[in-house]
């Protein structure tokens, strides 16, 4: 069989998903006829593969998960929204009137994000931009389950030292997670102990996106618990403020930008 | 990565999407919680992947196509379903007091159909049923695309046969298929031509199922427009007697056994 190409697959499926919900331009259909749902599907590096409809990456705030809701009671100040994919919680800050930029890696993610509205915008990774931006902001989205962008033990905290770059004085960051353990699939769990066994944490999920011909490159994507959280923040510039568990495996952490940051000696 | 498990693929999304529909049984979750949809996904040999909700393999009859309702009508006598999967067709024939039996190559569709009240079921293939069963049949029913089961040029006749030999007298087929043609979707367009290049029919796709961490073996699915489907029965025992393609690119064959059949040299 041929492989898959790897490509923006994130960006095409978007792409297709927002022509599904508009009615507007092409979009893929069963029997050249019927518009077929869009689906992600999500391999992981065990052979497991999921599909799950694409279309809550365009969902109106009236059908969001209320974490998403109070998510957003938490921003304050300018906002970066990393990972903003279709611009669902970015548009809707900037109709409240705050000051939000969408990041996001993905060319047709950030297309759709404009076509919906979203006027700021970067392509790039955090690395690149902190490198090259002047801005600064008060708050960091990590929603969607985004606190998995930590990726892995390595990459937290340089992650963390970019956004810190970034960060006004006061800065916090509002991020998404879900406890990987609280589980009790015989899959998952095995994946949990093979993950271990190879010096990963249990949650480091390695992943690919597929959609039709293409493939994402493979990647870590950090599932962690929040006690796995609060170890990837020693050493960093951040500290953890604040747990949301309402909705237990899922959480919302506020990250807040230690005080004596920049005064080593103290 | 790792290379998904050979196994009944299908028959594994087949249980999880009776226990989503039915609430009975272990299914999966998203974060340990929240019931998660079914999703049949397909893998083609160029690459391509598609994924689709499983949930009408479990459809009742109120939510079938009306393609499903026209092919009821024109059955008959005793009743073989192949590839009967969840049971859906073959358990609306029974409740209506037909005498229908369902066959299917996947051990665990098999076991919902039964769990849903379906009596007369067989795991097997047409082949492996032709050589030992001493039932004879009125209607064969290759309903939801399984018109695809005639697979190509080489395994349709032997197929074909085989169905011969299950046949009473003046017994039909009612096949369910899609002429592949009808599309401009270019990358269905180019792989008709890959499949051209290397002696196939155009619609001849070459597929596999995945579910979770199994994959089916790679098999050959005939989609084929009404055209193809007449070349195929050349020299077979059977002929077209009607076409439905008030859906198309759907259509309906109604198949006749030949009254010339076992009688050479008329």
């Amino acid at each position: 069989m041929n492989a898959p190409q790897v490509g923006d697959a994130f960006g095409e499926m978007i792409k297709d998903a927002y022509a599904v919900r508009t009615g507007i331009g092409p979009r893929p259909l069963a029997g050249g006829r019927i518009p077929r749902p869009v689906i992600e599907i999500i391999e992981r590096d065990d052979g497991l593969i999921n599909g799950a409809p694409a279309d809550h990456y365009l969902g109106e705030p009236a059908e969001w998960q209320p974490h998403d809701h109070r998510a957003l009671r938490l921003v304050r100040g300018a906002v970066l929204d990393i990972g903003a994919g279709a611009g669902r919680t970015a548009l809707e800050l900037q109709r409240r009137g705050a000051a939000v930029t969408g990041l996001d890696i993905s060319r047709g993610a950030i297309e759709v994000a404009r076509k919906r509205g979203l006027r700021d915008t970067v392509l790039a990774t955090v690395d690149e931009y902190a490198a090259r931006a002047e801005a600064r902001y008060d708050t960091f989205l990590l929603l969607g389950n985004n606190l998995g962008l930590l990726e892995s033990r390595d990459r937290a905290p340089v992650l963390l030292d970019a956004l810190a770059t970034l960060a006004n004085p006061g800065a916090r960051i509002i991020g998404h997670g879900t406890d990987p353990y609280r589980t009790t699939d015989p899959v998952h769990l095995a994946y949990h102990q093979l993950n271990r066994e190879r010096g990963r944490l249990g949650g480091q999920l390695r992943l690919r996106i597929r959609y039709r011909l293409l493939a994402s490159a493979w990647f870590d994507y950090l599932v962690c618990s929040v006690d796995e959280l609060v170890s990837l923040l020693d050493g960093t510039p951040w500290r953890l403020a604040r747990i949301d568990d309402t909705d237990h495996p899922y959480y919302l952490a506020v990250l807040e930008l230690r005080r004596e940051r920049g005064r080593p000696g103290r």
